[in-house]
């Protein structure tokens, strides 16, 4: 199967925080941010794949800052490395300050997700070719990450992750 | 302040998977379930500290199993470990068989949230005593839980997390 | 078919009163309670019977307090008695106070459940074995509940009402 | 205060059955129902008194027909009678055959609703005068429901009720 | 096939502006109001055809007021001409003050709809047969609308649209 | 104020037809489509103007193409034209097939968007300067669609709408 770059399945959601969508603070719930990002995710996922795509896990995710009421919210995803049939897929979250437009990031997250059958059997989705700085990083780290999910759930040895055990070991 | 038992925070909600919540496959989206998670662990969060309380992070969260369309879904949240004004969030998610009534559990997440006051500062909150097994398991495993985050957001150095290293190094 | 206990169709919903339910004076919309209550009690209905579930009726229901918005809210709801295809559900509404935990009563609400097979035909379910002093008395009001829906329904007569004759004539 | 007829609280509120509203047997959820006639019920409440209403008690509803996705559903409310600062609302509920336009009843409720001052403390309302025969049968019944509903709460003797009692002894 | 009234597809649908419908001013979303208007719509154009139908186009719509929450809301839909498959359906949006009880003019609307088989393939649709005075001029104008309509869609030349150039040519 | 370019507020909003929008072919409804273009179209317009704005009016907007349940839908919005506190917003709405990946225009749209201040008041906006071929077409004709709005309004006699005159005179 050709490889694909992350810039193909690039991913553009922008839109408001609704009044529905805040906690008592006037704040967007974590909650809902986390739906909308898998909802991009997904999308990137499906662009990449050209499949039926479903939520395998979300990484660490950090709230860094709070999303007020009425803010414009713009989730962006990519898939950064692909692996047989799953795809993480890095998500960058923007906030616009309404009255001088300046962009900042509000935070990232991490989904991976697997392309499936109608039937809802893994199947084989490309490659990745990353092209700029930040996707070349992206993909490297991606490696460590699965290792570390493989560790987690018990199906890898820590020794085993060499990626991830040199963080720990110089 | 005094301590609290995890079950002075359990919290349980179950619901039904309706059909706007459901993905090309009729299975529950998993952002609709992130969003559950986050407001069953709100709630838990809130009864062990009688505070407003904010989403901080998300911990690695696997979806290992499909839930279909009228499921009757249950996630049940305990606070597993305080930290100053944070609060782990462990939370199980099961899924019952309509027909034996059968309860398995579809997956597990943890979330971290913090006490706020109303300007959204941070307070302190009371710490955990646990008292059955599984409660002194989850509550270790949440330092070194803790300690890989900080570690993953640069405010840590991999050779002072001491609990998670010992996991790479026997 | 085998007696079942209110236990074991005991059903919990803790949710928060989210913005988008509430009426002009920031409390939870009735209709949004009943239609929280209708949910939890088709989990019970479910839970005693094993089938499809759909509403039949609901009794009266009473709002004496207002919940709300931000507020934690319990629906408790379990089997109190079964005739033939039908169940009574007896649903409990909390809140519970964020500073002192303190957990009140909002409202009590009896809704009424039919199983149903894939056509939509009715069908059996078990009869209910009542164990504590609270579930026998709410199991001895189901049948003077019935006779009055019969009566106000024109299917019974209200000679034949007999458990709620008597409380009109002594 | 003078009084006002049924018909200028008359509330006609007509609208789909959408996807999201439906239960496993794609039929209307009860508790969507419960909350639409909830919402017809207030505008018909606050029509009759210009005061913020809120809903008080529902009375006995059945419901004898299911109500399939896609239906065309009107909701018809008025106000039957009204007791100091609680009215009662007579609710229609109609479904109409997509393909020969006939219109029949699905099923009927009773709500109360009470005017209330910014501060929620009831206000009295105008008094009901009812001109059809239809109409006029309603509010008679209204005292009767009133006196079932306070002997129901404990607030009124069996035997003080009067009007419910003729019913029981001939 | 036999001619229809206006009259017979009137649609009328009230309901309340609720929280998760506002914007940042706390008036009712432009968009909500065209989803409404676009349900209450597709109800008119399905009792004038008895079919399935989907939205052709929406003509021109002005909001001239906004409408702030906990308003009363009235959507009343009119077929107002019918041309083979097509349907005009005219659109009146009305608010009501809560105090005095006015009700005025909010905006007003016009969509068309085509009746569709089960395939989605156009079928006919009753004429229209107008009968009051206002009837009559948006049965009358219907006919230039839909000229204009053609020549905007490039599929009239504006040579041709003998009803439309009248306006502009004296 | 400095004139900004079309490319300034050019906002994407994609993501997924969700079961709950969908009508009885399982397609998008119209109403919702009619709503997410409300909602990027505001982001457009307050990217322009850097102020709170509201929906003035909607061109006429035609739905040629069906969009099925799942498909992934992407609304674009850019100011095509600014005039005073009004600003004319041109909306492309593209679907993506899933296999092959090709994108394709399901309809356009023009909604009208005015800036106000906080009271409602509306407040001056920056000049357009388009400069694609596309964005100068759709600047010229902007002044044409806003005669004919003017003269459809009655707030404009036809033979002062010079440049809308010219079209069906030659």
């Amino acid at each position: 199967m050709q490889a694909k770059t992350p810039s193909e399945s690039h991913t553009v959601m922008t839109d408001l925080v609704l009044p529905s969508e805040t906690n008592p603070l006037n704040n967007l719930f974590g909650g809902e941010l986390l739906a909308r990002m898998d909802r991009a995710a997904s999308i990137s996922a499906r662009r990449h794949s050209r499949r039926v795509t479903v939520t395998a896990s979300v990484n660490h995710v950090a709230f860094n800052r709070a999303i007020p009421l009425g803010s414009v919210v713009t989730v962006e995803a990519r898939v950064s490395r692909a692996f047989n049939s799953s795809m993480e897929i890095y998500i960058d979250v923007w906030i616009e300050d309404r009255e001088n437009g300046h962009r900042s990031k509000a935070n990232e997250a991490i989904y991976t997700f697997v392309a499936v059958d109608d039937t809802g059997k893994p199947v084989a989705v490309p490659p990745i070719n990353p092209e700029t700085k930040l996707e070349k990083e992206r993909y490297d780290a991606a490696l460590r990450r699965k290792q570390l999910s493989l560790v987690l759930a018990g199906k890898m040895k820590p020794n085993d992750a060499t990626e991830l055990k040199a963080l720990f070991i110089q």
